[in-house]
């Protein structure tokens, strides 16, 4: 039985940056809460589209060819294995959409790769 | 290329009812705009699960055996085949997140059935 998921309550619940939590899922698509803050790495993911909304401040997404900034209230899609970097100069609240499964780096594995599949 | 797509600015784009526009695609599913007011009809989707988001106002979903209240920044998923009602006394601004193709009357077919696939 689904009952209603406030986004900021969630957010009081974590306070880790660059670390996705699912606070909902629909058939096999999450919904993640994740704060950034500084520079992430550049990665890609191969297998699927990715949604990014700004819940909370603002944010960069650096693409090869171009830049896109979103602030509270934005959404962009980040197709198929189109390569990027997400970046925020000040803490941002975002909410990321995508398959169950996908990892936060991608095809990249490092530091600041995330534990998957982590409920908040 | 996807750009960032602003919520607001794309309510501004239309007045009408329970008429569904769509936003943004990822993959197969599709990121969609609705302004509710009134009472909508008892519907189930038997192919998938729904995602609610409410962007500004507040309404209610009626299930069968309970009621969920959603007010700006709550979202609840629909489980597939769950009957419901959606309801709002006053005017409502909401993301639908959804796989493309779905009725949003969902099986019942009546006056407020709307045109699918629509973008703006």
């Amino acid at each position: 039985m689904q009952e209603s998921i406030n986004l900021k309550s969630k957010f009081e619940l974590f306070s880790d940056h660059w670390a996705p939590k699912v606070i909902a899922q629909m058939n096999d698509y999450q919904f993640k809460l994740v704060r950034l803050q500084g520079e992430f790495v550049w990665h890609e993911h191969t297998e699927t589209d990715e949604t990014f909304l700004v819940i909370e401040g603002s944010m960069t997404i650096e693409f090869t060819d171009r830049t896109v900034d979103l602030k509270e209230g934005d959404m962009v899609v980040v197709k198929r294995g189109e390569a990027h970097r997400p970046f925020a100069e000040h803490e941002c609240k975002v909410m990321v959409i995508e398959p169950m499964g996908v990892i936060n780096t991608g095809s990249e594995r490092g530091p600041l790769t995330a534990e998957n599949d982590v409920w908040i």
